[in-house]
C-alpha cells in the first residue's frame, strides 16, 4: 500500500475516534436533559468536562497536524479521493479555527459564557438589562478578538455567520432578507387588518398527554421516522439529536391545554431527524456525519413542520384520525376551522411562540442587531432601544419590558452570534425547495392528501439527506433546485397561502 | 507545597479522569439496555471500544506506574494520608494485574470469549455441550497462564476468587461452604418431606404492569431509595448500576402472570442501589466509591430481597397495600398464606429460579467445579457428568439436558470463573449482619411492622454503605458484627424461619 493510504487509514482512525467521543458526549447531553436525576449532575458533568476536552485535544494534537500537512502536500493530495479530501479539509477548518485562539484566552471565554448563561436567566427573570450588559459587552469584545485572530474578509460579521452556515454573508441575507422584509412586512399588516380572522378556542381544551403521544407517534410514523433508529421522550425544550445514523432521537413537550403544541414540535423535530436518519453509511464515522448547516437543518425542520404539517392536504387526510384521538373534542370543529386556526398569524414580542410567518420578522431584527453589533455601528448599551424600535418597525408591537424584549433569547449569552439567520433561511431554503418539488412531483398534494408521505421522504433522501455535510449548503440548494438561495420563493408560498386563509385578494 | 502534595493532587486528578471515563461507559451500557435503538447499537459498540481502551490505557500508563513508583517510596509514603494510600493500593492492584499479562495475550483473549458468549446462546439453546467444550478449554487454559503471570500463595484458584471478592481463599471458602452444606441438605430434604406445603397458585394471576410498576415504585421510597439519586426502567433482566453516589439506577422486569417476580427484582437491586447511593462524598471520583466486593454488594441486595421483603413483619405491613393495589385479587388470601406462598422451598435445576435457601447449595456446585478446575482435577470434557451428579447429591434433582445443567449460566463464556460465590457470601454476611443488628436494635421487628424503614437503612449507611471500598470485605464484616465471616448465622436464619413456615418440629 503506498504512504498516502497508509496515512489515510490512520488519519481516518483519529477521525472516528473524535467522532466517538461526540457520540459519548452526545448521548451524555440527551440523558442529562430527558431523565439524569438530579443529583447525578455535578459529577455528569465532570465526565462531560473530561471527554470534551480530550475530543478537543485530539482535533488540534500534533498527530492531527502532521496528517493534514503530509496530505495537503500537492504530490500526496492528488492521491487522495474525493471524499477524503471534505473530510481533511472539514478538519483543516476546525484545527485551524482552535489552534488560531490560544488557550488561556479560550478557557477565559468558556468560563465568561458559562457565568453569562447563569447570569443570563436572573436578568430575564428580573428584566434586568444593565446586570447582563457588561457581560454581553465582554462576549462581543472576545467574539471581536477571535475574529481579528480568524481573520476576515469583506465583514468581520461573515466570519460568525460561516460557524453556522458555511459560506454564508452579509452581503448575501442583505439581500435576501431585504426582499424578504420588503414583502412580509405588507403582508402581516393587511392580514392583520383582514376581517377573517380564524376562530381559535377549540385548541385550548383539555388533553391528555397518553392521547396526544399515540398521535404524535402515529404521525412520526406517516413521516417514515424510523423506530429501530430512534425513540420519542419527553422534555421541557423539544430536540432531536443524531447520535449517530442508527441513533437519532427526539424530544417533544405535552401542553395539557393545547392540541398542537407537542404535535407540531414532534413533527419539526422529526424533519431533523429524518435528516440525520437518512445520511449515507458511507458517511458513518466521519466529520461529514451530520447535516451540513444549521440552515439546511432547519429547512428540514420547517418543510415537515410547515409545509406538510400545516398544509390544508395533509389536515384533509389525517383531520379524522386527529378527532378519533380525542373522541368528542372536535365534532363541531371543520376540518377548514381547524386548519385556519393552526395557521393563526398575529404579530407578537416573543419569537419562539411566533406563527410561520411573522417568525422571519423576528430573525430580521436579530440579524440586524448582530450585524451592527460585529461592524461596531451600535454598543451593548443601546441593545434594548434598537431592539424595541425595530419591533415596532417591523412587526407593530412594542415590549414593554426587556423581559420581552432584547433578554428573551439565550443565544446571546451563549455567545452564539450568527446562529439567528439560520431560522429565516431554513424558511427560504424550504420554501424553494418545495417549489422545486412541485415541479418534480406533479401529484405533490394528492400525495399528502393520501397520507402517502414516504415518496416525499424519499426525495429529501435522495436529493439532500444522503449527503450530509459531503455538499456544502450552496450546494445543496444550488444542486437541488438549480438555482442559488431565493427569497421568492418563500413569499410566494407564503402569499398564496396567507391570502386563502384570510381572503386577502 | 510539598512535592509529595503536588504528586497527590496530579494522581488523583487521573484517577478522577479514570473514573470519568468508567461513569461514561456506564451511562453507554444502561442506555444500551433500557432503550438504544436497535440500529445504534453497532457505532455505539464502537464508542464503548474506544472509551474502555482509553480507559485501560490510562490505567496502565507510563504516567499512573510514575507516580505509584513515586508515591510507594518509604520516604513519600509516610507523607500520604490513610485514604490516599487506600486509593494508591487499589490503583496498584489494577497496574500490576494489567501489566502483567502481554497485550496481545489479553487481545486474543478478549476476543475468545466475545465469541464464546455468542456461541454459548447457541450451545445452550440446542443443549450441545460439545459446541462449547473446546472454547471452555481455550478460557480455562487462558486463565491458567494468567494465574501464572499474576502469581498465586496456596491455591490458583484463590487468584480469581481475589478479583470478586478481595481476600477470599479456598481454604475460607471450603470452610464455610462445608458448613453451611453439612446443615442446609437435610433442611431442604425436610422440607421436601414436610405435609404442609404452602398453595402458591393466587400468585399466578394477571397483574398488570402499571400496577406492579406503581407498587415497586412505593417500596422502593419506603426502603428509602433516593429519587432524586435514581430512577427505575424495565429491561429482560434487572439490574442495578451506580454511575456516581447521585446517579444509581435500577431496573425490573414485570411479568404479567406473577405478583412478586418484578417486586422481589426491584427489592434485590433497590438494595444494592442503597449501597451505591450512600457511600461517603469524600469517595466520589476515586476508584474506592463503589461497593467493596461482589459478595458485601450481594449481602445488600439479599438482606433487602429476602431478609426484609420475605419477611412475614414485612408483609404485616405492607400486605394490605398490595391488596389494595389489585383490587379483588388477593380478597380471599390471609396475609400468613401469602407469606408462606412467597417462601416455598423447592429444590429445582435452575439456579436463577430457586429459593432463598437451595440457592446456595447451587452455588455451591459452581464452586466445586470451578476450585476442581483450576486445581486440575477434573478437564472441562467432565464438567456435564460432575455437574449432574452434584446436582443429585446436593439438590436431590437432576438435569435431563445439558441446557438446564452445565450450560445454564452465561459466566463462565466470559471468563468469569470466582465469581459465584458472591452470591452465598452474600447470604451468609447479611444474615450474620441481621444478627447484630437485632441485637443492637432490639425493636427491629417492630420497625419493619411499622414500615419505619428508615432506621435500618440508615444502620446499614452508618456500618457499610459509607465506607465504599476503603474498608476490605474482611474488615467490613469484622467491624459491623465483632467476627469473621461465620455460617452458622445463615444455618440459624433459614432454620428458624423454615422450621415455622413448614412446621418442621
Amino acid at each position: 500500500m503506498s504512504e498516502v493510504q497508509n496515512q489515510l487509514i490512520a488519519f481516518r482512525e483519529l477521525v472516528k475516534k473524535i467522532k466517538s467521543y461526540e457520540e459519548a458526549v452526545g448521548l451524555i447531553y440527551w440523558d442529562m436533559r430527558t431523565g439524569l436525576p438530579k443529583k447525578g449532575v455535578e459529577s455528569r458533568s465532570d465526565v462531560v468536562g473530561v471527554l470534551s476536552t480530550e475530543m478537543f485535544k485530539l482535533s488540534i494534537s500534533d498527530e492531527m497536524g502532521a496528517f493534514l500537512q503530509f496530505l495537503s502536500e500537492p504530490q500526496h493530495w492528488e492521491q487522495v479521493d474525493e471524499l477524503n479530501r471534505k473530510i481533511i479539509l472539514e478538519c483543516q477548518k476546525d484545527y485551524d479555527r482552535s489552534r488560531k485562539i490560544p488557550t488561556e484566552k479560550y478557557q477565559a471565554y468558556v468560563v465568561l459564557t458559562s457565568n453569562a448563561e447563569s447570569l443570563w436567566e436572573t436578568a430575564k427573570s428580573t428584566s434586568d438589562y444593565a446586570l447582563f450588559q457588561p457581560y454581553l459587552e465582554k462576549i462581543i469584545a472576545a467574539n471581536l478578538e477571535f475574529i481579528e485572530l480568524w481573520g476576515y474578509k469583506d465583514n468581520k460579521y461573515d466570519t460568525l455567520l460561516d460557524m453556522y452556515e458555511p459560506g454564508m454573508t452579509v452581503a448575501k441575507l442583505d439581500e435576501v432578507f431585504g426582499a424578504l422584509r420588503k414583502k412580509l412586512v405588507p403582508l402581516a399588516a393587511s392580514i392583520q387588518a383582514s376581517k377573517n380572522q380564524p376562530e381559535t378556542a377549540f385548541l385550548r381544551q383539555t388533553f391528555s398527554k397518553d392521547q396526544q403521544r399515540q398521535f404524535s407517534l402515529f404521525i412520526l410514523n406517516q413521516m417514515g421516522y424510523d423506530f429501530e433508529a430512534g425513540r420519542l421522550d419527553e422534555t421541557v425544550h423539544p430536540f432531536a439529536t443524531g447520535l449517530n445514523p442508527g441513533d437519532v432521537r427526539i424530544t417533544t413537550r405535552y401542553l395539557e391545554d393545547d392540541v398542537v403544541s407537542a404535535l407540531f414540535g414532534t413533527i419539526h423535530e422529526g424533519g431533523h431527524a429524518l435528516y440525520e436518519q437518512n445520511i449515507s453509511a458511507e458517511l458513518i464515522g466521519t466529520n461529514l456525519c451530520t447535516g451540513t448547516s444549521m440552515g439546511i437543518h432547519e429547512s428540514q425542520s420547517r418543510f415537515w413542520e410547515n409545509m406538510i404539517g400545516r398544509s390544508a392536504s395533509f389536515w384533509n387526510r389525517y383531520y379524522a384520525d386527529l378527532q378519533k384521538t380525542f373522541p368528542g373534542q372536535f365534532d363541531d370543529v371543520s376540518v377548514e376551522a381547524f386548519y385556519k386556526a393552526i395557521n393563526e398569524v398575529k404579530p407578537s414580542l416573543i419569537r419562539i411562540e411566533a406563527d410561520e410567518l411573522t417568525y422571519n420578522l423576528h430573525i430580521m431584527i436579530r440579524y440586524e442587531i448582530e450585524k451592527a453589533l460585529f461592524n461596531e455601528t451600535i454598543t451593548a448599551a443601546e441593545l434594548p432601544q434598537f431592539w424595541n424600535e425595530k419591533y415596532k418597525e417591523y412587526l407593530g408591537v412594542e415590549p414593554s419590558t426587556n423581559e420581552e424584549g432584547v433578554l428573551q433569547d439565550v443565544h446571546w449569552s451563549g455567545g452564539a452570534f450568527g446562529y439567528f439567520p439560520s431560522y429565516a433561511l431554513g424558511n427560504m431554503y424550504a420554501a424553494q425547495m418545495r417549489h422545486t418539488m412541485l415541479a418534480r412531483m406533479p401529484n405533490f398534494e394528492e400525495l399528502v392528501e393520501q397520507g402517502n408521505l414516504l415518496p416525499i421522504k424519499e426525495w429529501l433522501v435522495e436529493q439532500i439527506y444522503q449527503y450530509g455535510k459531503s455538499l456544502t449548503p450552496a450546494e445543496i440548494i444550488q444542486q437541488v433546485t438549480g438555482e442559488a438561495l431565493n427569497p421568492d420563493y418563500l413569499v410566494a408560498y407564503l402569499e398564496e397561502k396567507y391570502q386563502e386563509i384570510y381572503k386577502l385578494v
